[in-house]
């Protein structure tokens, strides 16, 4: 739950602006990498020191500065310093909490995602902070640790395919984003099949455990959506503002990854109204089985109850009962017993309880 | 299920603007047909290869280009290139999972709905996603599969019936929505039979089957207001944004339309309350005849309990049990228990179980 | 059911703008009467044929042309080219399955209204749909069948009460509105009446039979709603709209049956917030009867099923059972039984189960 | 329930403007009072005629006429004529079951409010309407009886505290506005305690009368909320229309009412969700009640039922059972019935059921 | 429960504008300390008199006036007066009920806040009124009593770290409040930790103690809620009403505590969620256990109530019994009683009630 509850500012009492890192303490060191591009060159290096990154600001090409690792703060200040960041910049990357956003800072745009992806291990979303800062010519990225969903792009960016090393850096922030939303679908289709799995097996036989499951997918649909919701917010913004760091050419784009982000967060609602349906499901199915449970003990009770009694009756041992003598007493006795347990049977039947 | 989580994307990590089919499988040809108008003439003719279709920008007439098939992704391609369409026009016009949506590319308006047809055999909703492209003369419509709801519109081309003839590419696209939209009705009404239907039925006899109609109806509703809910906001977006490409005589038509999709919605919302007061019919049916169920094995134990509590009393085997020896024991004991049984009889009928 | 799913266009694939008739076939002839008035004169006559009306827009009087049915298209049609009707107010007039709306058509305002109206042998509301066009001197009104609400407006027309008379068009349209929403407030209170009956009945005596008359009240206020919600959106379209149709001097009169529609809106929420109420109070006492059920099969059952073991022990045959034999052996074991039931009652009293 | 249809209008079919009083027949003369004041002089006295009010337009002082009893017709219409209202105004003022709302009609602002007192007797919300009217030296108010909220106000005029005889009408207005809004905060008191109270009687012992007492509750708060939300409206009005009628001194005093408005809002919601959560306390407490209750039975019944079947084992009369001449075959048995017994109990606490 | 309908205004009948104040008697006097500093010096006293507080106004250097106690109502009017406040500010300050919210009077600004801390020894959110007045170069802040939130701040001024010395007065109230809201997220993880706690016990052993945890959790939440989500109002207004007294350079922190505002409502909205998760948690487990309760009584009754009939149907004392007196009738029985129990067993397996 620590997932849900994760604190996104420094911590109380701390000068705003202050630069702590609130994730799991991390042994990894921090790598910055560096692509330069243009139409006809790229270049793609690690970079040593943090200071190097900000010759970047400098070539007429476009640059794009990766940071793996945000725990350690003297690099991230070093390299936003070189960038002229906002200390306020500067602390929401450190703080790994936040929510998407997105916030104008002069000449810089600042842009906060939750990059999702499915953890098998912990059978649950894996929740990681992507901080993007775009600027005149160059972008800088910001995650949480090494692994990432931009391979795609890297490859592009290398072999020249598409658009990407003809448009500037506005193309490049909105292919990362971009790539972080289409991470999305592949995660709702995992949950996806889990709740169409869940369905089919509960349909045939609901169990207790089934329980479990839905509270489990229920969490995870809920987690996905908190992490989705502001960031249609985010791209809305993006196109409203008009910023001037994003081209005319970007636009459709931007647009085109809002429709997506749109789309994912219809297919959440879905989904959530789906997991709430095997609850009913569930639900149903349980005090279905109990009502043929409770109908199975009303007959076999209604029914014996009364013969156990007429049995009873002539098991008492008053001297005088004179049904004891006759010579088809007992028979008779059953006779009447066979007759009534039959009454009640069709008397079930016609109240179509059976 | 799969129709409520397809994805309307590129797969993960492909460049934007890359146009991959993303539904199933299909081996039909892509047939390409053209109609072109105006109020003299009319032509109709299926073209054998996509370049063609572009020569239809030049004309004087109005044209109607008409694809069934979008699996042919190198075929739209060239029709979409034909008609200088954005890329990722063309991209989503092959990914057939958009919701509606309307978008406006320079001279040329991208409208997105969701043709749909009840499908008697597999007893759900068909669904096809229908792409409309709007040029100054020319109208351009993409849909997944031959078969659609469009035969009348070509007939009143042909016979020049109404006003089609004589209104241009605007009005065209009008009648194309107005053609989706008004087949929604059809599948509206059968769906509200099927709700008319199984609401009388329950009346009479509530069964544990009905439960997995009234899932049924919920999904289909559900899947019906996804395609329809956007569509309204389509609709409002072509009033609102007076784009050059929608006439005067036009504009009074697509609000006509505009009202039908709230009149739809409406609906849908209507019929999913009925069938959430299905549900409360069912549950409230089902808890009743329990409760009945309950009470029966009440009346009959809490009256034969105490009896047979009574008969087994005279059955024990003491030796000094003076009542055993009475000449009038048995008859007595008879006597008290009848006066039991119909106390309680009468306790219950005071308390109204009975 | 009909009622809720009733198609408010034309069949699929009819040209827009086609007239047809969708309601229930009808007999009666179509029936076109005219009022013609100013401040000193009013006449009334009926008119034999539909062209005769449109010659009412050139006199200097104010002309109310009521038609009663609208089943002969023809008819409807020749009225409304008498006026130029745009074809599909024409259709919409004579499909009247609307929702209340207003569209501006260039010189003339047109709007839909539901005229509801109790109907005790169906024992459910009556529903018609009430079309008026208003022209710069002129109203036009059409109606499904003869019947309405109309009266007190002709009364005070014929003997000149109020200020009817001397106020234009626009007043007479308001007027109308006025009459239908008026009515709506009849219906509300035959509804509020039954709510507060049944809520007094169920107090005393909830049966099963009330939750059908509950459920016929939901379905009666939902139905209501239905038509009016739409209708406050209406009369604040034509406040924002400040067509020159509409003088001043009729502008507050519109923002006070504005008023009254919210206010119609306002209780029929709170009536379906009391139905809900009544659903409650259903479901609260029959599981509360069930509890008392179940209460006193448990004590009848905890205290007797102890004390049938008891005597079934001493009801065995075994040849050496000592207790038989005691000469108060018999008293003894009444005495426990009784110890032992009364010992429960107590322990039932302490739990306050009785 | 009458309290919520109320009908707020004239009688269907009567001329709009019509002036009829709606509630209940009364017989208390009207009494119509003056203050005249400035910032020197103050004068207090009783109007004998209607006629009279109208002269306090010209003097140069702040008048407030203030009427008790809106049942008798002409003389509201005469007081009402006096000062040119117009006769959409009258008839609100007489028709007493308005919505709080505000209207501007050229130069005079009317307001309607609900002063809302508890009434002790009837155990409920008493409501009555008040009207205000404001000119530009005047104020008319309508009560519906004598008897108000406003004693603190006659209080402030004569003995000159504060600051109402410096400032204008509109300051006036605010006081009266101010005055029935700080009563809604008693009679929220009054229901918090009873929430309040109620809540600690039921975590001690729910009980069924409890429910009535919930359903009260929600009435009121029901009612409240019905009086007090449209109230927000009103105030907020007043602040952005910006009529001259309101000076720029008594606009924070403006903003201080609406400020308490929405505190009364919020603490209306809190109220009724607390109700709502001692409905769910209720019901949690009858289903575990319930509980305890079917458990006891099951504990009972699954001990002695196979307990009785093997005591009816050996009263079984076969000729041939050797167990029961074995010497200590009935010592035997109770020994059996004693470990299944105990057995039983140690399952049913390892099972957590005791 | 006095916590959520505490008054924020004047007695009734009150002068509006009058000091009252409403909180809990209190014996502590008031403290009035006062900070001035520019980036070279800061001083830190405290006041003996009210009076001296306003002297504050004439220096260069920003002056932060803090008063603890707002119960002695003379020093807080006398402070006001110094710093000309309205009249209607006093009284918020003094009336310690109010919502958060921003008004602007003239030339300076008036925000109050709720400053929440976690009461270990009550186990609920302490809750105390914070009100700020900020003016050109000088802040007020007002308390209910000692002890808040600040000292970091006192203790930054003190020593001249981050920016606090060198920005102005607006700087100043942003870290109050940041200081403010940056409690929020403590108070939260109590809580978080809390609903964690209490979902790992349930998911053991729920029990039904849980629901008054529960629903202590939700009023907590509830209370939390209440108090800050008029604050994100409060803060975006600040940033639109753009007043001069907020300068640019503060204009980013105040979006950084807004987004921590939003950041906090998310996470009190998903506890929301989280702890309606537990009590369904707890209703299905509840249902749960019944249901196996109910299984077992259903399984012994149904296999002994029939055996039981068996074996008394044996001990009637009928003279004829033929069974009674086969050598092998007594063992017969006994098969068959076994192959009746053991046919139960395999119907209920079979049925998957076992």
């Amino acid at each position: 739950m620590a997932r849900f509850t994760r604190r996104g500012s420094q911590k109380a009492g701390e000068t705003p602006g202050t630069v702590t890192y609130v994730g799991e303490a991390r042994e990894a060191d921090v790598v910055i990498s560096r692509f330069e591009y243009d139409e006809e060159d790229v270049s793609r290096d690690i970079l040593s020191s943090p200071d190097a990154a900000s010759s970047a600001r400098t070539t007429g090409k476009v640059s794009w500065i990766n940071v793996d690792g945000v725990h350690d703060i003297e690099k991230i200040q070093s390299v936003g310093e070189g960038f002229d960041l906002h200390p306020l910049v500067i602390e929401d990357i450190a703080h790994t909490g936040q929510r998407p956003k997105i916030e104008e800072y002069g000449s810089s745009l600042f842009i906060v995602l939750r990059m999702l992806r499915w953890n098998d291990e912990a059978d649950e979303i894996d929740d990681e902070q992507v901080s993007l800062v775009l600027g005149p010519s160059w972008v800088l990225s910001f995650q949480e640790r090494e692994g990432d969903v931009f391979e795609p792009i890297r490859g592009r960016l290398l072999s020249n395919r598409g658009r990407i090393r003809r448009l500037g850096a506005d193309y490049l922030v909105y292919s990362l984003i971009d790539a972080v939303v289409d991470h999305y679908f592949a995660v709702l289709e995992i949950l996806g099949e889990r709740v169409e799995d869940l369905g089919e097996d509960m349909t045939e036989n609901p169990k207790h455990a089934d329980l479990d499951a839905i509270r489990h997918l229920k969490r995870e649909l809920l987690f996905m959506r908190k992490s989705i919701w502001p960031l249609r917010e985010v791209l809305a913004g993006i196109q409203r503002e008009e910023s001037d760091l994003v081209g005319e050419a970007t636009s459709p784009y931007l647009r085109d990854v809002y429709d997506h982000t749109i789309q994912i967060i219809d297919t959440v609602e879905t989904l959530r109204d789906m997991v709430s349906g095997l609850m009913d499901l569930y639900l149903s199915s349980v005090s279905n089985r109990m009502n043929e449970v409770m109908k199975v003990l009303t007959i076999i009770a209604t029914i014996f109850i009364p013969l156990s009694f007429i049995a009873g009756l002539y098991g008492m041992n008053f001297d005088f009962m004179p049904e004891l003598h006759w010579k088809y007493g007992y028979f008779a006795v059953l006779g009447v017993m066979l007759a009534a347990g039959v009454g009640m049977l069709l008397f079930f039947r016609r109240r179509r309880w059976l």
